[in-house]
């Protein structure tokens, strides 16, 4: 197994002084996702992502979900780590998957066209789960509390400054569990990747921290696996507080250990 | 044309008052990224990326150059806004294109399977600059300045705190142009737009500096446009030092006002 960090001799430069000393890295590196379908078990390549190796079952399994080629864990037989950066997973046979819609992007599912609404409208085509609001409350010093509790288990990033997290909490702030990648979205891909291995999917109950900026994509994921409520260190984008709006998703922005900014869901914080 | 920034109502929580205010946020929208090519100037989609609007055109054209489907700006007759979320790129007729090249993930055109080696491998064999290595060099004085310089220039990461920003300096250190956008590979792509169009392709003698973290995507697209020296604010990750040093290409990390790192290229620093 690859792993996940890597220690490199470099020059630091500091002030006027130079000196050689060894640094960790995050390692990155590309992985192959790919499935087996149908009763002949065909093989389509779906994806080559650069991710940080570590959990790659839970990151293809994840990434399946986003796609909406598989909504629950019964639809898979199991997964091939064919070698270091390649992975299968093998659907049931009678799970259905279309290679054609596969080709067509989820954003150019609606007949409207290229727009932020276009974009909203084909997550709630995509998604199976019939409701995604929860009325449960998280209370402001919970969410102060989270960043801290993130860094402390952030292994890897304390060590290379250099990874992506995302972590889950229980609504009174306990932790649950963090990934942690070169990429964003791989992160939450292992995190959902992980709930659907562990039966614990859709994560209705839980809070999902993000220790950077809220993009579309990222609330895309939460939104396709129940998550309904989303807290984030960095800044949220437009379209990403859109769509928290549109799902009934409470979202959390600028969280710091004494301040943050409710942009969706305000009700759910107290 | 749709604006870079939105206002929007939110509430701030601090300590335990909150008060409603206004917010900037970063807009994210999808643009969907086409060609047109041959004698008949068939369409072929491309790509829908979701970026921050504004230099549409140029981030069109960065893209295809880092996908390698131009490899100057001879090849392109022009480009058609569609609509505020779609852009053509037209192609000259003697532009050669193979549409199933494109199918061909970049990572999968080396035999020897997925992995680091073959990654970087891909990049040599898409690569058309036959060198990139250049033997000027940059002061540590330089260096430490540049990240202020950024920031002074960041009008719209001001306001939101949710952008990715590339900026361009030359070797002394003075300010060029940068481009922000949520999508780090987003900003990238329009710094190198900007240069074919301004007929300052290849970026021989510039010093790019990323506003984040250095991923092998960007140490990509900056290999493919001729960038010989790249400083990033954030941390690389192994595969971006290892095509640095493949590709003769300088890389500082964890770039601050008095220190650094550097990964690859120590010669080219002074």
């Amino acid at each position: 197994m690859i792993p996940s960090t890597q220690s490199l001799s470099i020059i630091r430069f500091s002030a006027s002084k130079s000196l050689q000393l060894d640094d960790v890295l995050s390692v990155e590196e590309p992985l192959e996702i790919s499935i087996r379908y149908g009763l002949n078990l065909e093989v389509k390549n779906l994806s080559v992502t650069m991710r940080t190796p570590g959990h790659d079952e839970e990151l293809a399994l994840g990434f399946l979900l986003s796609e909406g080629i598989i909504t629950n864990y019964e639809q898979v037989v199991g997964t091939v780590q064919e070698d270091a950066n390649r992975i299968s997973v093998v659907l049931h046979e009678d799970t259905p998957f279309d290679p054609t819609k596969f080709e067509r992007h989820i954003y150019t599912t609606s007949s409207c066209g290229i727009c932020a609404k276009s974009s909203i409208e084909a997550v709630r085509v995509e998604s199976t789960l019939t409701e995604i609001y929860q009325d449960w409350v998280v209370t402001a010093p919970t969410l102060y509390r989270l960043p801290w509790l993130l860094r402390e288990r952030q292994a890897d990033f304390s060590s290379t400054g250099g990874l992506h997290a995302a972590a889950l909490f229980t609504q009174k702030g306990d932790f649950l569990y963090l990934r942690e990648d070169v990429g964003r979205h791989n992160a939450l891909d292992k995190i959902i990747g992980h709930a659907l291995k562990t039966d614990s999917y859709p994560l209705r109950t839980q809070i999902l921290l993000l220790s950077g900026r809220a993009s579309f994509e990222l609330i895309q994921k939460a939104a396709l696996s129940g998550i309904s409520f989303v807290a984030a260190v960095g800044a949220p984008s437009t379209l990403a507080v859109q769509l928290a709006q549109e799902m009934n998703i409470a979202l959390v922005g600028f969280l710091k250990k004494d301040r943050f900014n409710v942009y969706s869901g305000v009700e759910r914080v107290e």
